[in-house]
């Protein structure tokens, strides 16, 4: 036998006479960076943005923006995404908006695995040791997600009880999910050592998820239509009755925008009227429950050509604590606290919404 | 050869000397009704009901009311479906409330098939000859829909040509559909025949639509998420740029609710000023085309605490057009044209939406 030898790595040559045509051969593509020289304009822009497209099986939008997901300055480059710098995040974030605290809501999101859930486990415990070594020792102002594979419900509910004791570990993280409704009764162990450990459950939004057409075309249509996401979640924790299982529970809906809150808080407390002897384990109104446990974040803010409609939407949801202060840093649509409110928000309610409303539901 | 006889029809007899065990035999139950003596309350009434629940492959939720899909008074019983007398539909609506037109909307949608595409584009034929023979010819009042199969453009196209100048067929029935965004160009001949034949296309939703997590597990759940679907189709229309193709284009929403119109309109621009480099198509705000290519229907109607709220969420979408009439007779969620209204409505603007929109948008 004949030997072929490439790169120092010696291969085996069976000196076969017959011809041979094989038609499954994998070439490998390093990067779909490599593709930049055949690619033009606008898709080159997508791929070439720092924090831009990474790969067909992955997220598979591209981002319209100069640095992909990253706000342009947050961009690190060199394979290092955005935000994963304590340092930049002191500088760009921390000290000079005068952050009292910042809650980190995790960068992965075990739950979302459809595979494996023992690997998606022991990734989410992982990722809370990382978390607390690598970004909550760092600095007295920032505040930690647990990661749990919730698809385990009594695996998470264990992590949960790990870390949740820890005083710089405030929330569980759950996906704005599309593919499953997490007040099914399967969950309840989530919300039980959620509630056992005074931990706030948060939903947000990951690549995951989807709409009520799936995956729309483009990206404008899925960032348009995506708070059907926390839609769906927030029904379903009204209809399944989560509110009247766990009566501390505490959820805060981040990055859903909330001026569709009015709408769907109102047509959940009509329908309840006429529909609620298919659910009557659902002792109260609908908005009496969102009301009084449930927040949302500031982030992604409207701005209605009339900002009193901003400030008449805010009204009619009837409680000055239901807004939270988000920035969504280091992403593309950051908001700043200076400029996040119109002028007309009367400045008694500006301030609960940057800090007071926080501060109270996550007992800071 | 032996032959068994039974109800006169002779069934061979083989004669066979080995046993046989058979163990796929298909015993019929004539109807879900034969199950009543063997179920308990609340189940027992939900399929009791004249329009109750009808059969597992069919729409999965049944209507916790008394009359399932039916309004009570209007339920005929002896397997006619409510809505299936014209008689009744004048007695209970056309006369006492006096409808000067009345818009039926279609009672199969052929686009949701998602088989025998042929077959399909044949019953929304036939369809359309038995309403232009069997309602449309009894009262003057009445105006009709287009029933179409989608799915063939093509075929669609040609069906809305043979029937759609006809002067009593007024637009073109889609489903608000969560299967797929009919503003991809694939539909293109749809809209363009409903342009041609001067007819509006009208989006309702159909027992196939779904919400972003699929079908949730209530019924209350499915009608307060099931907006969605029909914010779905908007967003495609205005970023594929469907109202850019066809500016003589006119959509109804109808029982799609209108509540949620402010927040996903100040969504939509916002994401179009930092976004529309995704969608150049799109020449214009996204709330312009809204505002003058698109109509929603007062039925279901929201019914805050406060009012005011009901009139300041009109005024946020900027329009005093954009709201028609409708009761959706004879489900049981009917709305009075005498109720349907806060008293603090303007006068005038009551006026408009109940019949001079209308009037103007299908120019009657």
């Amino acid at each position: 036998m004949a030997e072929l030898v490439n790169r120092g790595i010696r291969v085996p040559h069976l000196g076969q006479k017959a011809p041979v045509i094989d038609v499954d051969v994998h070439e490998a593509l390093p990067s779909v960076r490599d593709l930049l020289p055949y690619l033009d304009e606008p898709w080159r822009g997508r791929v070439e943005a720092p924090d831009g497209f990474a790969d067909i099986d992955r997220f598979p939008y591209s981002y319209p923006q100069v640095a992909g997901l990253a706000m342009a300055e947050a961009a690190i480059g060199e394979g290092a995404p955005a935000g994963s710098s304590y340092e930049l995040m002191r500088d760009q974030l921390l000290d000079p908006y005068d952050i009292e605290y910042a809650i980190l809501v995790g960068s992965i999101q075990p739950t979302d695995m459809r595979v494996q859930p023992e690997f998606a486990t022991a990734l989410a415990s992982a990722y809370n040791d990382w978390l607390l070594e690598n970004w909550l020792s760092q600095d007295d102002r920032l505040r930690g997600s647990v990661a749990v594979a919730a698809q385990d419900p009594q695996a998470a509910a264990r992590e949960i009880d790990r870390v949740g004791n820890d005083p710089r570990i405030v929330q569980v993280s759950l996906p704005a999910s599309t593919r499953d409704v997490f007040a099914r009764p399967f969950y309840d162990p989530v919300f039980e050592a959620a509630v056992r450990n005074d931990l706030t459950v948060a939903f947000h939004h990951t690549n995951a998820t989807e709409t009520a057409v799936g995956l729309p075309t483009y990206y404008i249509e899925w960032h348009t239509a995506v708070s059907q996401a926390w839609q769906s979640q927030l029904i379903g924790l009204v209809c399944h009755g989560t509110f009247d299982k766990f009566p501390e529970l505490r959820v805060i809906m981040i990055e859903s925008s909330w001026t569709w809150v009015p709408s769907t808080m109102w047509r959940l407390d009509h329908n309840y009227r006429s529909l609620r002897r298919e659910v009557p384990w659902v002792k109260r109104m609908p908005s009496e429950y969102i009301r009084e446990q449930v927040r949302f974040t500031t982030q992604p803010m409207e701005y209605p050509e009339n900002p009193d409609h901003l400030y008449q939407m805010f009204e009619m949801i009837g409680s000055e604590e239901f807004l939270v202060f988000s920035t969504d840093y280091p992403h593309w649509d950051f908001d700043s606290p200076q400029h996040v409110f119109p002028k007309t928000f009367p400045k008694e309610l500006r301030r609960k919404i940057l800090a007071e409303n926080a501060r109270n539901f996550f007992d800071f």
